[in-house]
């Protein structure tokens, strides 16, 4: 991405010229030093920043990393904080009032393997966070940050799954949330937000409305941290996470293949990111490996822009029962783009039928029951095996990153009973079941 | 209880008279060496067996527990296996195709905590396992014990999560599954099972006909391995981790008091079991805790027969929201009563207003989602606080068994958007929500 601007331009975002650790605590942000810009390189201090001051590119946490082991690691909780030196939060983080994420579990599935024609196939099983999302990773990053910066609301455009995130981890720390989604959102991500806050907000419209809205209400409102807005640096760190587990439960190496949901394109890149500083620091081999995005046709902009060799992403207004992944302007979508070409993996998208096929494909094989974001990533993980562009022969991760209660009406058609019955052996032998 | 019985009768269970081993692989069962009686003490060999010979009293497995350490504990898997010394199963059981539950979440819950007038107050959260309720834990247990009794369906009768654990534990393992739940289940827990099975057989009854229904197919099939009926020995055992991660997870102590959940009371029996072997392998001090159950009052026989101060429990028809804990004639009731009387604890029941407001307490305080099973325990112990039954200045343990979006009915028209706004800033401002 190369953007052109004119570092004067009367909307150039405000920055203060803050000094590192003006006005916050010492060691707030661990061994993060400042914020970077993607683009440019440009570095400002830490702070509620997202876009740089001379090119509005996005800023990223920058950091300098002291040497750490495995058996440091291994030694920390069972959580995402054993990697809380390579996060920019606290070293008393464990001791905040938090939702405790991660360390889900990596399942070998050697039946789905089976079923598809891979040899070696594991599934990163993210339904299992306190939220059954990936999003509980993020928001307990952003969290942190919120609390340093002394936010009075903890806010966030979604599509859901993050609302629910936010809410939760908000209640439990015991700060206001205000979270907003689609109107058009699924019933029980709707109420898996409001049971934990009195401020959930239905905007009509789609997900890029809804956050030009929090845009909006960032610019003008005082002390609000909307967590992938203002904050987005630091709860887009939370998602290498997934990435560090992924190598720690691989016995520290790196899969050969990964294939990953892209709504922002925000988890693809970060889990990139942290199998690079994995690398850097020495805690595992350096080696190729090949990432792969995965969208639903309905929301394919990224996948789209993949296939036809551009750089340009062009906006889509959405239409897929993967409503989690329905973001029409991906923000981190062209980085999407140079990692999976540089790589050597792809962008692919599958039908809403599809994504219906990969929930029972995932849930008849390995007992995992997904949302539609994971039958999103597992129907394209088929796809990329029935047309080559996947080597079968090599180690190969999946991540599901939400979970089947929360989109029940994608397939609850689909999927019943077998018979129902009086209570006795003879209705049940004439049922057929048996 | 007592129960006088002809050993020859002809309803007695028929047990094969095998010596320990028989047909079983060389260590299939661990340190487990036999059933015993819980009545009775007469011990009869491992195998598909639930009754007593001699006195139809409950088989209980028995071991010759080895010296077991903590480091040994703390150097195993981040789940229920690291505890394999302790259970039925094989020492390879890691390698089998199973869910691998537990090592859940224990959150000190000081919101929650002030909010009850309780000092210390830990949550003990079983909503993150792989199916979203402690039942992954006994079905785990289950699943070993029907493999390697070759059993070829492996089934249940359920309240609901137990269907859905059975299903999805049965899918990864590549065996038949066959589920049979109350016909007016709840959506989502019967989409929940559907999705991993298509033997999913609803019934015209109530949990106890169900369970009826059940005994009688597992008299008649060869080869069912009913987890709850006839391995439930087995089955049962794998509650105990949820004692063993309570204890281990507070720094190797047992809590003062406990608060939980009783449907047929077997995984309140067997916490107190598991505190109880600990104590005796020298794994925790040996010191006093008080164990208190919770029903529902649309279904409480224990803490009908507890207040009546009784041993007989009487079987009642349940009504009530708390479905999954609506087991009108609970198998290991009497069992509860004991163990809650011996150790100064309770058992309370409350109302399904209550109940519902439970499930909010626990959303609002700790971001938590419970199901209605997990308002009940929540419920009770803010009763059992305010009728002076639970010493509030004592550390407390209350177990979240099960997943709010698995109940969402009994809560979806108590919270939802404060507002529905369109995309504006205008529009945000004018709703009130600000
Ligand atoms: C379940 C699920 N998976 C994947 C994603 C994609 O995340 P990202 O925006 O980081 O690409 C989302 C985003 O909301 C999600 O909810
Ligand atoms: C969520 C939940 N909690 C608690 C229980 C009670 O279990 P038990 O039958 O062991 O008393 C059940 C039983 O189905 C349950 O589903
Ligand atoms: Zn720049
Ligand atoms: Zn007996």
């Amino acid at each position: 991405m190369s953007i052109v601007t004119d570092a004067s331009s009367p909307a150039a975002p405000e920055i203060a010229d803050a000094t590192p650790g003006d006005g916050l605590r010492e060691g707030a942000f661990g061994n993060a030093t400042g914020l970077a810009c993607r683009e440019c390189g440009h570095q400002v201090a830490l702070g509620p920043h997202y876009a740089c001051p001379e090119c509005f590119g996005p800023l990223e946490v920058a950091y300098a990393f002291p040497a750490v082991t495995r058996e440091q690691i291994e030694a920390g909780p069972r959580n995402i904080w054993r990697y809380k030196a390579l996060l920019p939060v606290p070293d008393d983080i464990e001791q905040s009032r938090n939702m405790e994420p991660g360390f889900t579990r990596l399942l070998k599935a050697d039946n789905l393997g089976r079923e598809l024609g891979i040899d070696h196939l594991w599934v990163k099983d993210d339904s299992t966070n306190p939220t059954n999302s990936f999003k509980d990773r993020v928001v307990a990053c952003a969290l942190s940050a919120a609390v340093e910066f002394h936010s009075k609301v903890f806010a966030c455009p979604s599509t859901g799954n993050l609302a629910n995130a936010v809410a939760a981890a908000g209640a439990r720390a015991g700060i206001r949330t205000v979270v907003f989604i689609p109107s058009n959102l699924e019933k029980p991500k709707q109420v898996n937000s409001a049971v934990y806050t009195d401020s959930l907000v239905a905007v009509n419209g789609n997900y890029d409305d809804v956050n030009r809205l929090a845009s909006e209400i960032a610019g003008e409102e005082e002390g609000w941290a909307f967590v992938n807005v203002n904050v987005r640096p630091f709860y887009a760190e939370g998602s290498k996470t997934l990435g560090y587990e992924i190598a720690e439960q691989l016995g520290w190496r790196l899969p050969d293949q990964i294939v990953i949901p892209v709504a922002s394109g925000s988890q693809l890149t970060k889990v990139h990111k942290a199998f690079q500083e994995l690398i850097s620091l020495g805690l595992v081999e350096d080696k190729p490996y090949r990432v792969f995005g995965a969208q639903a046709t309905g929301c394919s902009p990224v996948s789209v822009a993949y296939k036809a060799g551009t750089d340009a992403i062009r906006p889509v207004k959405p239409d897929t029962i993967a409503k989690s992944l329905a973001i029409g302007n991906p923000a981190d979508g062209i980085y999407v783009l140079d990692i999976c070409r540089e790589t050597g993996g792809a962008v692919e998208d599958i039908t809403d039928d599809e994504v219906r096929a990969g929930i029972l494909l995932l849930a008849r094989h390995e007992g995992i029951f997904t949302e539609t974001a994971g039958g999103t990533t597992i129907g394209v993980l088929k796809k990329l095996v029935d047309t080559g562009q996947l080597d079968p022969t090599l180690d190969t991760v999946v991540i599901n990153t939400g979970m089947g209660l929360k989109t029940l009406d994608a397939i609850s058609d689909q999927v019943g009973p077998a018979a129902t019955i009086e209570p006795s052996y003879a209705a049940f032998t004439g049922s057929g079941v048996l």
